[in-house]
């Protein structure tokens, strides 16, 4: 019953395992490990994407602030949603890295729109040099809100983006789970979708900490690693965040672990229906947001569940509640029973 | 025969039988964790500092770069050895996370001495607003050469800088080694030797991907969370970081793994000597720098040798030469062998 | 009928004549000279603030960005209005020189109240390590809307912020013009109202270029000094900017030249409002936001008036007007008969 | 007697009546005035440049941190003399507004040489992505020890510079007075010697506070604007700084003002080689460096003379002794006759 968040739960065993057998023998350093080239490989199969260039970090922060930084100059306007995680939550890191000024694009559930974009966009770079200019969109899927933006939602806002030339990054911490929930290909959620740069986050949904940078566009390869060294960010033993990678993305370990982390949430989303919880935004993935009546807090959390109570309008209570990869069903059950 | 660096060595069986066992269950992210609490209270323990805090980051860049930017103003000078991993090896980090400016110190055998120092800081800070005024002293140990800092070295730069109210950082990336050739306690080669805060390293001695950096001045801590955030090197499974440095200073690994490497640097050294070979830095620890006569370098690599080469006069060739936890003395024999 | 801005306007004579004046023979260099004696003296005695420290910086953007940077962690947050000149209009220096991130605060005309000031407060560093700290306040008197908060408006804002032990920065680009509407004295609106350090203008209000920065604690003028040069803003023949600072503040000029511009203002919205034109925000100081009937645009600049459009709603036209010291009763009735 | 610096003098004459005259009437501001243009055109012509973008700033430490900035990434190195005013004078500005780090390489009499700089582009950028990277080179001329680089010296240096594709500036804070002593044309001395990005200084040499940077590469102008802008180093009066500049640039003012400067450094080293003082560096300009006998300090400044004292060894005095296109023939004698 533990469902503060994701990143409580453990590795997977295929990832441990990895790790384990990375452990053997000597490695070249710094990023040379023979397992990172198989992780480009793989990536570039599974999104299709033959130029395509990965490197590895080991936090979602750094993955997002060092993709933004190599895509938008200190002068730039990074759209993102209100409540982004880099606008909220990395404590100014995309700041840190890149210099440049988010814009907080607003939007009912997690997600911005095209009318809301757009309008933030004309009131954006109209001054001259007096203002910041348009630098670059960055969205994040599966949002903040628990929800999901499907690969139209993604094609039109890229494209309302590009109308002014910016490039576009979506920061996947959940990306797998995204994918689970439409059914669309790596492919087509990203590149296919107008995304130049991805974080292709592994941590939350099975690693020990590692996420992929995805660049679609080669030619900013190199200040990436500039960046990505400067930033402290580059792991002598790599090996040990490709051997995570590689296993994650192996035989679609990544999407089954999603697609189990995104059932669960939906038991659980079931569940609490059934109990006459509502739900402030619609349950799309592995994270929800219910609320109930008062006193329910109380006999959860007596039970033992684990999670984070949030503001709620008098005579009701709220929660965050996140699945994972380990959740069990069983863990589900006794949640609901405990109700 | 992988005398390249510590660094691709693997991690140490205690070690990663740590991170298999953190691997078991839930636990609290973002350092919450309870091994965190066993680290701050092993490493108290061991530095015989009761009021210190650590926190740990996986890459020993970020370890220096935090423990820099949390003690030095952004107009401020970091005196540090000329050849110091902070200056030449670490792409501006140290600058990206502080601002100040590295004052490089000359000194023999890369490190820099009481006259050495005293003559940087005279001349430096003596022009009033237009330059940088001073601001702390960064020490290596092992150095860069290979040699190691005394304890009463320590204490009369440190004692020095002292003289100017300037705090004093240990990059101690091989900081186990240093100790095991002085025979000091870790209390001796830091605190009571003038050190404010070390970046105490596991990664090049026996572990995946882990630094500590240990606050001996509580004061500045939240700032120090605060510039690790930002700088995206805050994991949310710190259990996997803990779970490291946990094994590593647990029943006195961390120096047993530093006297093994180190002894493995000696017997090479003696077999080079016996062999003819020079070296061009006192071997102190468990790298070195031996020149030897050209041709040698194909005989060494066409028997399978791994190591980096460097210039040297002409007739001459030579080399580095690093050993490491799971160096052992077989792979010292046969590259004495094939010499 | 030049109203598209204040600094399109010259110097006032007795500025000009002090730059003239200060021009004879050799003085010392870098804020050393004769005169910026003699503004702080000046400062200290109009503000009543014996221990404060004054220096002068070119631009307005200058000041601001330095007194924030001076006061602000880079893990802070900057509670400013949302159309703050430093949000919108200084191309993120205020980001540049500090680090830090600013919070955009609601409030209509210009102003933030404590509701939402309060509100801001809240929502923000709340979230442990995740999310910027709480950082300081910065206020602008005369605001970006023409509107002017009062004295207890500013005292009620900055106790909010003390209650979180924030300082307070106050925007006084057009300070002298907030002082005559309100008949505040400088101490009033400043030090005791709760305003740690402010800009306080000279260049649209008279001078060609200088503003001065006021820090009525002394504990940070060091690293004030130190923020100016590292940011390329200590002159060197100083001089130029403390004889217009000494002019502008002696016998009261600031304060006649703002209250001519101001009584310009008030007679170009009398005339305006007699002619049928309302007003976006109340007219208080200097600046005004008028709208009128479509086809007036056309008319105004025909007969050569000069002045900002702004968007309207359909039928409609809208305007920025802004009178200066320079401004004539002619030139406003002029455009008043081409309405 | 005023040899302290060139930036005690105040503006000549002809500067301080353009200021006069740029007072009159409106302007536009943020560099839309009038005289822009004209400053643009004139440096076009001066420099054979038809095709450079000019842009002013007030202070030379803003020039050259702008320059650099725009030409350098924040991974990158710029190659200076290990005394140029970038590397000792501007309190890490350049660093500030780059990111970028200096190395700094030797020579004597202030000047860099083909093989020093050879040799520090050959120990830089050879380590991948842990060491910077080659960024720009930058001269001083004038130096700071007072001696002139040739025309032949400038485009050897940048030649080697350009083999590794390096963009060339160079700080002339005393450009007039390093053309008046070579002879060479402005154009000789900077674009067809290979310069990029010249800061064309204008304060010490007879204005109030004004610098050029000159781009005869315009692909980079409008980032150089955004960078200004975003330092805060955008006038709102630009006309006050374009006025001076076209004053000093117009029917060849400034180069007569360096002349007289030079002149009158000639003059002063001719008498003092008469009374035995020797020199420590060629004196080529209006810099001079003199050593002299014990107690000779008491006696010039009991007569009235003021500079700046600098370290000799036992038994000898050392000075630096600037003058200024207002030094007069008066001032050296009379010193010369204190000596």
């Amino acid at each position: 019953m533990r469902f503060a968040s994701d990143n409580t739960s453990g590795a997977a065993p295929e990832v441990m395992a990895a790790v384990l057998k990375a452990n053997e023998g000597y490695d070249r350093s710094y990023g040379a490990d023979a397992a990172m080239g198989r992780v480009t490989a793989l990536v570039r199969k599974i999104f299709e994407a033959p130029e395509a260039v990965v490197h590895l970090a080991a936090t979602g922060t750094a993955a997002n602030a060092l993709a933004i930084a190599t895509h938008c100059q200190p002068w730039g306007a990074v759209f993102c949603h209100a409540h982004a995680h880099v606008a909220e939550d990395e404590c100014n890191a995309p700041e840190f890295y890149s210099g440049a000024k988010l814009v907080l694009v607003p939007g009912d559930h997690g997600k911005m729109t095209v009318e809301t974009l757009s309008s933030s966009l004309a009131r954006t770079g109209e001054s001259g040099v007096h203002g910041v200019q348009r630098g670059m969109l960055t969205l994040t899927n599966v949002t903040e809100a628990g929800t999901v933006y499907s690969v139209p939602e993604i094609n039109a806002l890229s494209a309302l983006a590009k109308t002014y030339g910016l490039p576009c990054h979506l920061d996947g911490a959940r990306f797998a789970n995204a994918l689970v929930t439409t059914n669309a290909t790596p492919a087509e959620m990203t590149w296919k979708a107008g995304i130049d740069v991805l974080s292709l986050g592994g941590t939350k949904n099975g690693c020990l900490g590692v996420e992929a940078v995805v660049l679609f566009d080669p030619a900013r390869a190199w200040e990436f690693e500039l960046r990505r060294k400067r930033g402290g960010h580059l792991w002598s033993k790599n090996r040990f965040l490709s051997a995570q990678m590689e296993a994650y993305l192996t035989d679609g370990l990544w999407l089954r672990l999603a697609a189990h982390a995104n059932a669960m949430g939906q038991r659980l989303a079931d569940g609490l229906a059934q109990k006459g919880a509502s739900q402030r935004h619609p349950v799309q993935a592995n994270m929800q947001f219910p609320e109930w009546t008062e006193g329910t807090h109380a006999r959860l959390e007596a039970a033992g569940a684990a999670y984070y109570r949030f503001p709620a309008p008098p005579g009701r209570e709220a929660a965050r509640l996140v699945t994972s990869w380990s959740t069990t069903a069983t863990d589900v059950d006794q949640f609901l029973n405990a109700f």
